[in-house]
């Protein structure tokens, strides 16, 4: 049989690779042909996804954490597209957060996914995807704009270091400075985050606490994003999407005139995944978590439609399941398998993911094919 | 698709009749011609199983529990062969203890499962099967053998009321008035139990605390037992299955010449099982725990092992499973299911047994007919 398996990441436990080569190896030894799409959702991982999918190179360039510190990260690279996939997670990730004052958002910036950016028109980008998620910085994405030149200023006309902290004190910004090249790149945002840059989904009061913000430092931070939003667009109207990774979506929505898809739209596009699954027998998908909001197009479901359209049937492995299974099959999906398959916690079935997969897998296979 | 279902009780939360019914619920919805066909281990639900396989009835007769209370019990009636099946754990099962002194294995008494004998006879049986399994007492089966008639004596030549205590009592016996209808009788045991009357594996020590003997009543008590089986058969040797049922195995066996049978082995003789699985496409059966123990011959095994003979795949649904799968596809089980979806305690799983049973019968039909 000829299978695909294009599984989301099972967060905190498998990424969507990891988890695609399970059951990769399962079937194959039961005899079937599998090809793996990896998922991403513009977040960590992203990189490595869109690479493995398309025969991408990893670039290696150095720049600066979230807190200043120098590190090597890597952007994805397509040598004929002339086409750069960078993740903001991989300069301004939550993994660099520690509980200190030297990562606490006020002190921390993007600058590095804007370092990223330049490495990827040097390397000769005439296209660039920015997968926004898993960012730590809440800074509006003023650094990753000071990387690329833009200047800010304080109400006495002194140069401001481009941190949280200083959104609140910009008074004017220069493009004088910006790096000339930029105005030819094609800038997409590939992000599964919605929020508007402000309000009570916005990046400060919506993901501000996970990164390290103190409930009492909420409404100044608020009050300074909203400031800075002003600035910026003379209004307060802000689009979804601008809250994510910090405010970089606003940035890089304003300033580089980037527009914005889903990360499942983006794998989509890039695998010609719609011509993959017309190929197929069986689609094998699934998430860490699925719900009622995975009816609202996250990937299984983005899946199911597509398969759906071609009568090629789709099973689904989910972490945990809850919800009215008829509404999956009505987008497409036949069955969903929760993996969990023994009396557990929700810590031993995060750290036996894998396990419980590779097991799920093997009877599900035998299932499907008892009669052949 | 023609379907067997088999599936064993899930101790503590599922009938056979019930687990059968929920998988042959989903499976009829789902467009399938399904078959039932009730486990038993001779134990409680014995009778209700054979009844509900081969169109029995079921009589009602008034006798005494293991307490001495008086109840009415019931046995299954099979009008064209004469045939009874009693359970012992009918009149003395181990749902009448209550921790006092009056259900102390000391005080209680078999002398129901003797009336129950009894009334089958009255009602016309040539054969009984007495299921054994679940029972309350541990008198040897003196409690039994008295109600049939055979009287008890001490050293004094005075009659001894069939107890537990008065098993190190018994100075003689006589069969004198032991209902002469008896010997006509073909009394055959129903057992999954394989211990031996006496020694660390028998009624006594392997059974008696869950019944109520306390710990330094033990030794007591197997004393006890063994000068009983001394006065009976004059030796100590004691048969496996002779310790079932606090000893009703040995009583049944020496007194009423019973033969014997596991509960598996009397209902696929009962239902012609053999026939029933040539002639379905897929077997379904099952148990609580699938483990390495279930390899030693139990019901899926068992199921298994037929069906493995006619090419007819079997998948067999857990409450828990652990153990080496392949070691169950060599004994013709093709795809062992564990029903547990969710995050669970052992105690959500036993109470959820129902509803998880029925989400994993939906999986399971629609994975295996994916591509019909």
């Amino acid at each position: 049989m000829k299978i695909l398996t294009a599984i989301d990441s099972m967060k905190g436990s498998l990424s969507s690779i990891e988890a695609n080569q399970i059951i990769a190896d399962i079937f194959t030894k039961e005899g079937h042909q599998v090809q793996q799409v990896a998922i991403a959702d513009g977040g960590e991982g992203t990189v490595d996804a869109v690479v493995k999918n398309n025969n991408g190179q990893k670039i290696a360039a150095h720049v600066q954490a979230l807190d200043g510190k120098k590190i090597i990260a890597h952007f994805g690279w397509f040598e004929t597209e002339k086409l750069a996939v960078i993740e903001s997670a991989a300069a301004s990730g939550i993994q660099f957060l520690n509980g200190t004052v030297r990562t606490h958002p006020k002190n921390t910036s993007s600058y590095g996914t804007g370092q990223l950016i330049l490495a990827a028109i040097d390397h000769g980008a005439q296209t660039i995807i920015i997968g926004l998620g898993g960012t730590g910085t809440v800074d509006g994405g003023i650094g990753l704009l000071n990387a690329l030149g833009i200047e800010f200023y304080d109400k006495d006309q002194q140069k401001l270091s481009a941190k949280g902290s200083n959104l609140a004190n910009i008074h004017s910004f220069s493009k004088k400075r910006l790096d000339p090249r930029i105005a030819k790149i094609n800038f997409q945002i590939a992000a599964d985050v919605k929020s508007p840059l402000t309000g009570a989904t916005g990046a400060v009061k919506m993901f501000g606490q996970q990164k390290g913000i103190s409930q009492s430092e909420l409404t100044d931070y608020e009050l300074a994003m909203k400031y800075y939003q002003r600035l910026v667009i003379k209004e307060e109207h802000s689009v979804p999407g601008d809250g994510a990774a910090g405010g970089l979506g606003f940035a890089i929505r304003t300033f580089l005139h980037g527009t914005s898809r889903s990360g499942f739209e983006f794998i989509s596009e890039q695998t010609d995944l719609e011509n993959l699954i017309q190929q197929v027998d069986l689609v094998v998908t699934g998430e860490g978590k699925m719900d009622k909001q995975s009816l609202q197009g996250k990937v299984p479901v983005g899946i199911g439609r597509i398969a759906k359209k071609y009568g090629v049937p789709v099973i689904a492995f989910a972490g945990t399941f809850s919800g009215d299974e008829t509404q999956f099959q009505e987008e497409g999906i036949s069955v969903i398998i929760p993996i969990i398959d023994q009396i557990t916690t929700l810590e031993e079935a995060m750290n036996g993911a894998r396990e419980n997969l590779r097991r799920a897998s093997k009877r599900t296979i035998r299932l499907v094919t008892l009669f052949n």
